[in-house]
């Protein structure tokens, strides 16, 4: 048991909660909690640290006692383990992961897909809230530009609430050209925008389909707008002037399921 | 100018910023920025402040420089405004305001409204966003039982982006009783809940409509759900239990605000 928080494992783990730099020069991530272990595909665990005495909590989920002995652990104390976690009220359970590799080519071959393209969004809370709410839509890629929040940030892992296991996502160096793929293959690409002339809910999102989505408080570049096949707006009523990146996200995502589950067009 | 942090207006200020007991007893609120400053209603302005040097910047803003002399305001120095501000980058305007006064059967005099009804939401930012987006599809009222974080936090506030100051909204002792009045004034009541047998785009949500969204983590309580005259369930495909609190209400919101437009249910 490991009961030195000087332990360079130990250390290492802390440094891979904040550096981001450092979780991506040894091409990991970390997820903390039962879910988060529960879900995680086994060819992705590297190490599995435990708080001393809650084995047999883990082992009191189904299959959970199996997957611990079968991917190895290290047992910490509780007070090291503390140190370790990135929450305030640990669970006790912290992985290091492979981070999945896909290619914008494997995220194209899927029929009619739907993609979420990201660009500069900031917020990890919201970029996981993305992710999660994407799986939940049935989002088969989310493309996202290198000015958009790590998306191995805890917060991020923490609030996809382990749709990060099986939502493929890219980020790309140049979004433009990404986007420019996607419509040489037949997506469609629409801008949530304020100079959009027709309201979301009048187009077909059945074919293959692709929402561009930008920052927080800037929108979307002008560069990557143009790009689109279609501007498209949300209805606000009252004073309001944008929605939250994740909710507007969200209502693009869920108007599509709607459309693809009935296949008729509303 | 004021320009010791020791002066007892700013240490009031200071202590408004973390203490939901003294903002309460003292029947007030607080919020931050240019925009939340436009869109303030004056009659509710009691205090202002500035930073120093911003006047200028904030008479730049077409209208403001005349209300910044109706409403009056106090100087202070960078540094105390620093420390008087509840954000890492402060714009350099903070109002303490009056807290608005809403009663239910207000809230009931309106022709098809649309509530939102929250228990035990938790999480600041998520309801500051639910207000938000409410306002944005139309929402006419808020109701949240004692159990739902406070509004008047400022992270909250600043999340609304000044919806605040126009969604009407109540917290309810009981919150059972309130919805057992919507019902008896005509209101259909929804429980967005894992046993809904339809999906949510199924009903209809023309008429009077509330929506009861649940705790982040352990949804409705089943008192609470069992007053619901309908379960209906949101779509998740994939591995996902379950959505944000905030995306689920975006989601009915706006599905309710697109059957709205069309005067036609699909």
């Amino acid at each position: 048991m490991i009961t030195s928080s000087s332990n360079q494992r130990v250390k290492q783990i802390i440094q891979w909660q904040s550096k981001a730099k450092e979780r991506r020069s040894a091409d990991i991530f970390l997820a903390e909690g039962f879910k988060m272990f529960e879900e995680a595909p086994e060819p992705w665990i590297r190490e599995v640290y435990i708080s001393d005495g809650i084995r047999d909590r883990i082992s009191a989920i189904p299959g959970m006692g199996e997957k611990l002995v079968r991917t190895g652990c290290e047992t910490v104390s509780p007070e090291v383990f503390r140190k370790m976690s990135d929450t305030q009220s640990p669970q006790g359970i912290l992985c290091v992961l492979k981070r999945p590799r896909y290619s914008l080519e494997e995220l194209l071959s899927v029929p009619a897909p739907l993609f979420l393209v990201l660009e500069n969004l900031q917020d990890p809370g919201n970029l996981g809230t993305i992710v999660r709410t994407g799986e939940g839509a049935g989002v088969t890629g989310i493309i996202m530009g290198a000015g958009t929040a790590d998306i191995y940030n805890p917060k991020t892992i923490r609030a996809t609430m382990g749709s990060v296991f099986r939502v493929p996502f890219v980020y790309m160096e140049n979004l433009s050209q990404a986007v420019g793929q996607l419509r040489e293959n037949g997506v469609r690409v629409y801008a949530a925008h304020l100079e959009g002339e027709r309201y979301y809910d009048s187009f077909s999102f059945r074919e293959g389909t692709a929402f561009l989505i930008g920052n927080e408080g800037a929108g979307l570049s002008s560069e990557l707008a143009s790009q689109a096949d279609s501007y498209l707006k949300i209805p606000m009523e009252g004073s309001v002037e944008s929605l939250n990146a994740a909710i507007t996200a969200a209502i693009l995502m869920y108007e599509t399921h709607r459309q693809r589950q009935k296949y008729s067009v509303c």
